[in-house]
């Protein structure tokens, strides 16, 4: 695995046969992203995140900033904006569940948030 | 009931003693927007209708342009922008359910896409 931080790394082209993250990867990558959580929907692992705004339009900006984010790293997440709020999962529709990738996006998520 | 067509209102302030939608309100403004749902969460009503679209990028501008009249209106959704697809769901979280607000806002939302 590339030893680089999660932040300095492009997502790579996932291939339908592309590994899932292992256990022993996501100890090692979790703690570069401690906000997020893995939760479960149908069998599937995903990345997600909420972020909090006083204003929903700065909201909205973030949604954008994330959107632009993914499309240029050709890998797309769900976002969620609501009133208060705007709720981020990351995971790998072709291979069902978390590759790397998804790490990268979710620490680059949380560089857009901190800016 | 004002009996002018959805699209031609605004939505009034929602106070907690508002009214919920009736039975019959409800046959009689669905019609008006035939592509919405109502769905039960948590034993809360909500219309909730999925758009789709070809690019990422133009699913984002439909978010911009629905959440910018959502200000507006002072009247907010949530909305789920995924690739190819963007989903809107209105309900009136301070009476818990269906507000003739929600079609009003479902009704302009259709329009935004129409556009």
């Amino acid at each position: 695995m590339n030893s680089k931080k999660l932040i300095e790394n492009s997502c790579e082209a996932c291939h339908i046969d592309a590994p899932l993250v292992t256990d022993q990867e996501i100890i090692e990558l979790k703690p570069q992203i401690p906000a997020w959580e893995i939760i479960d929907v149908n069998n599937i692992k995903r990345l997600r995140c909420s972020f909090a705004f006083n204003a929903y339009l700065e909201g909205l900006n973030f949604v954008s900033k994330v959107a632009a984010m993914a499309e240029s790293e050709d890998h797309h997440p769900e976002i969620i904006l609501e009133w208060g709020k705007v709720t981020v999962s990351w995971w790998s529709h072709k291979i069902k569940g978390l590759h790397k990738n998804d790490f990268i996006a979710a620490a680059k998520t949380d560089s857009i948030y901190s800016d």
